[in-house]
């Protein structure tokens, strides 16, 4: 989470900033991070690409703390940047150092307020991390449906803001999916609370969606109600060769026949993937008779007890090894061989980020289209950048492919010169067929640009729209997601 | 779908107001509704509370037309009230008799514009009638995990507008979760093409989320991309007797503790419901033994062929009547028996129509307050209106009861003086159990002022400001969901 990154943070922790020092005093020090260390973590970005200039981070311990001090922010004209888990990729809590901006992070609203187990659905304030969420739910036997490498730091109040993905979003949607209700302090300190656990519910417009994926551009999410499903209690994963990414789609495509909407994960790793993550990581052991070019990592998960999930799978097994949509692989025996399954994923992006200097993308197409935006990527990269190697892999199942163009032998100069244009072209590609360049990890400051080239007018006239609605002195996170 | 109500209908298809007279000639007649009956089955309200004073139907038969419609209407500050199956119950698309308005129907946008086998997705015009595109989608083996007792009438547009429920939601959610991309003329006839048919996007704020559950107030939907899921390919139907609504809620645990998420409905029905059905049906055949006070009517499915469902539902069966959570029942043997189990329910919605004048509400709460629910509003109801009947059933499920209230006998005087307070204490008990007051017909015009009082200011202010931001003059379907 640290990164070695080079960034930008400013020497003390007092701000310079007169207004700044104004509201430290309204508000009590005690609301500001004083440990400079604390403060640079902060103020860190993971990427290194977007150090923050921010003078002040303060740490609310309560919905009633952020909302005071979003007020006298509000009061004092000062731009707000809300933090989570500070995991983001796409500079989406970074400041730019010219604006006075306080950062705020929600690290200290940790409070578990409820678990209904009825509904059934907890209610986590936005600084509760996810796996720690997640591990005060399984104590009463539910999950909430969302796989994420980055559980163990990202917060609630991140992943809302974000609309995370992951690896179960094939079965159970995204975070937007799980999202019942929020509370949201709003920009000029009054507090909306929309925390409802209700499955059908039409009171007016639906305005927790706008804080879904809003990253803090409209108001700070402090708690979110979230719904929970049981957790599995029956899981097969199945690690499989297949001779293309169309294979991979037509197998997808047959287990759900077989298996329904049991299918819970369905992953997709170009064999180059597996290769690195092995040379990465020593002792990986990767089920592979050496001849194919692509592996799909799957999973087929039932909370249901009265359902013999294992002989079902087996039987859909044979069946696509049958029709030759498989070629090779496994159906895991075990838990640990469960484990090591899926450490060949986390191997590749071990091993992605180990070898050559790369440029990776966000975007996702429609199911149907991912062999060819796989085809058409590779050629446009070999086009841009003759050596080069591609990477394709994640989450197929959602048409979401993690897609990366990596510098070939004796290359710097040559990638680094060409390197904006491939993914420019990578991301031309998706969304001529009909893709998406902002899937699953958002716009922040990164992709704004991009974004605005990307949609057509009237599109970008109803997001400033909304923006200036609910945020008319644009103070919440500015500058991310759009420009006004 | 007709109704008996008495409704004012213009005398004359020519409008009398100058403005709509321009607006006829600019884009031509037959743009407009000419005939007389047809005209009037547009303006007629089934409900009979709310006829349309709308002077002109026009019936455009593309997007195209609709944007030049709505520009149109907007250079010339007229009104437009968007109307679909007109099976809304609560004065959705009624436009008082006082305003210059236009009613746009978009009955003749009706084309299915393409079927995704992958996404899979299907893409249909706003007039589109549900089942139809059933029909379609179920030739190439899914369906649109949505069931409506309307689903004959009801049109797409209309279905998201209003973000439909019905009798799924408990499994696959309600309209909204279906919607992957929306169509939309704004209200200054610009048209967001956001048809896109992606589980991954955030790409700016998610705005189709506005127009889902919108009525129309801040544009007209004209196309949707919807998700499919694999047709059920077994199905198992369940009538089961219970002791009480808390009973009924730990069957609902219980199933989904053997089954999961396989459980798709989850209806509980008050006796007195199935004794009018029975009434009000003849030849009705309902199995039980005369002595319990609730049932339950619930189906299991699965489009997985591998799955033995029918061993894992008996077995889950034998389990609740072992433990007594079940008190009689039965599971249906053939697709004969299934239908007559469903007419049982849509018996109970005759029944209760056909019997003595009542009101009925459109709550939910949050599932585990559903028997304090029945239990509050059941003696509120005899407080304040002795000698009364009260009717609970519905989408347990989802907590969603239709519960209604019914006039004693030799009542009808006290009935009328006493309805309408008896709606506000079921509604108020509703939101103080953190339940809903539109939980799946809508706000429309019924339930506008209940909704202001329900909410708190700040979200007042939100859909107040999201209303001021996409229709600053507000002339899409105005007096619908808030008044500004």
């Amino acid at each position: 989470m640290t990164g070695s990154a080079v960034t930008t943070v400013p020497a003390s922790a007092s701000p310079t900033d007169p207004c700044l020092s104004a509201l430290s005093e309204t508000l009590g020090a005690d609301l500001f991070v004083q440990d400079e260390d604390a403060r640079a973590a902060c103020l860190r970005d993971m990427t290194g690409n977007w150090p923050s200039g921010a003078q002040a981070v303060a740490r609310p311990r309560s919905t009633a703390e952020v909302a005071r001090l979003v007020k006298a922010a509000a009061a004092q004209g000062i731009a707000i940047v809300p933090q989570g888990g500070n995991t983001g990729l796409v500079g989406g809590c970074a400041v730019p150092a010219e604006t006075p901006a306080l950062l705020l992070s929600t690290r200290r609203l940790r409070s578990i307020r409820a678990i209904d187990l009825h509904a059934p659905a907890v209610i986590a304030e936005a600084g509760c991390i996810l796996a720690e969420v997640q591990e005060a739910v399984a104590a009463h036997g539910f999950t909430i449906p969302l796989g994420l490498g980055s559980e163990g730091s990202a917060t609630i109040g991140g992943l809302v803001s974000t609309n995370a993905g992951g690896i179960r979003a094939l079965r159970h949607g995204v975070m937007r999916n799980q999202v019942l209700g929020l509370e949201v302090v709003l920009p000029d300190g009054r507090v909306w609370n929309g925390l409802r656990t209700l499955a059908k519910n039409n009171m007016g417009y639906d305005l927790k969606q706008l804080f879904i994926g809003g990253e803090g551009t409209l108001g700070v999410v402090t708690a979110a109600a979230l719904r929970l499903v049981p957790a599995s209690r029956q899981i097969e994963t199945l690690w499989l060769a297949v001779e293309d990414p169309a294979a991979a789609l037509a197998l997808l495509g047959a287990l759900r026949t077989a298996l329904g909407d049991l299918v819970t994960s369905f992953e997709l790793i170009q064999r180059r993937g597996v290769e690195w993550g092995m040379a990465a990581v020593p002792g990986l052991r990767v089920p592979d008779s050496g001849a194919h070019g692509w592996f799909v990592l799957a999973e087929v998960a039932t909370a249901a007890t009265g359902l013999p999930l294992r002989a079902a799978v087996e039987s859909a097994l044979a069946d696509v090894f049958e029709q030759g949509l498989a070629l090779d692989g496994m159906l895991a025996e075990s838990e640990a061989q469960r484990r090591e399954l899926w450490r060949i994923r986390e191997a590749v992006v071990v091993g992605k980020a180990a070898g050559k200097p790369s440029i990776s993308v966000d975007v996702a197409v429609p199911l149907g289209q991912v062999p060819a935006f796989l085809v058409e990527t590779e050629a446009a990269a070999a086009g841009l950048l003759p050596g080069c190697e591609t990477l394709g892999f994640g989450h197929l199942g959602d048409g979401n492919i993690h897609f990366s163009v990596h510098r070939g032998a004796n290359d710097t100069e040559r990638f680094a010169g060409t390197a904006g244009a491939i993914a420019a072209k990578v991301e031309a590609i998706a969304l001529r067929l009909g893709g998406t360049i902002c899937a699953e990890h958002g716009v922040g400051r990164r992709m704004r640009t991009a974004l605005a080239d990307a949609l057509d007018a009237a599109e970008l006239d109803l997001i400033r729209a909304v923006k200036r609605a609910l945020d008319p002195h644009n103070r919440m996170n500015p500058g991310a997601v759009i420009e006004l």
